[in-house]
């Protein structure tokens, strides 16, 4: 890897700012392998907001990593799906998961290390 | 990748726990190749402030993702490294780079396919 240069338009930030905070992530990890409805996010992440929900999934659709399909029947179904570029999500949500494996089946070892 | 059950300490939690926010990727990343210190961390990231420099190394080297060494010399010189918990952040940073180099080579393109 190269070393990456902090400017107010790196790789870095552009990803933070598509991604960061606390649902975007969790939010397209459900979505990894079937379309759902909002309903259904809510149930997968029990602790966000319908208001949060809607609000971070229309920043997602605004983003063009989450698509949002309407099939026009009453009562209202919307399903979400990623897009092409959503998916481009997944190998850094898994990365994610490596990291916090990684990090919690050496924290033991490394605090007993300290206490010698 | 296994579909990631969110839950209170799901990884992907965990890992926006320790990772998460404006400013902490940003200063491992600079930390890939070198130990630096304060002084030059600051030169690499100008538009952060010199509170919340210390207060995110302050962080990480309580989250043992950073060490922090002081040489004990007048004036003090501390320097502070990745330690191995906190190099396995450099492949998650590559995936955030990779993420937004595709994000936005592929924005025209969609773009232009959505004005048809």
């Amino acid at each position: 890897m190269y070393q990456v240069k902090v400017t107010p338009r790196c790789p870095i930030r552009t990803t933070l700012e598509l991604l960061g905070g606390k649902w975007k992530l969790l939010i397209l990890s459900q979505l990894r392998a079937e379309a759902l409805r909002t309903s259904e996010l809510k149930r997968l992440i029990p602790d966000i907001s319908e208001k949060m929900l809607i609000q971070e999934l229309k920043f997602l659709s605004d983003s063009h990593l989450v698509s949002r399909k309407s099939f026009g029947e009453v009562p209202p179904r919307v399903e979400y799906s990623l897009t092409e570029k959503g998916r481009n999500s997944l190998p850094l949500i898994e990365e994610m998961v490596v990291f916090a494996e990684k990090y919690e089946a050496k924290t033991n070892g490394s605090i007993s290390l300290d206490n010698k």
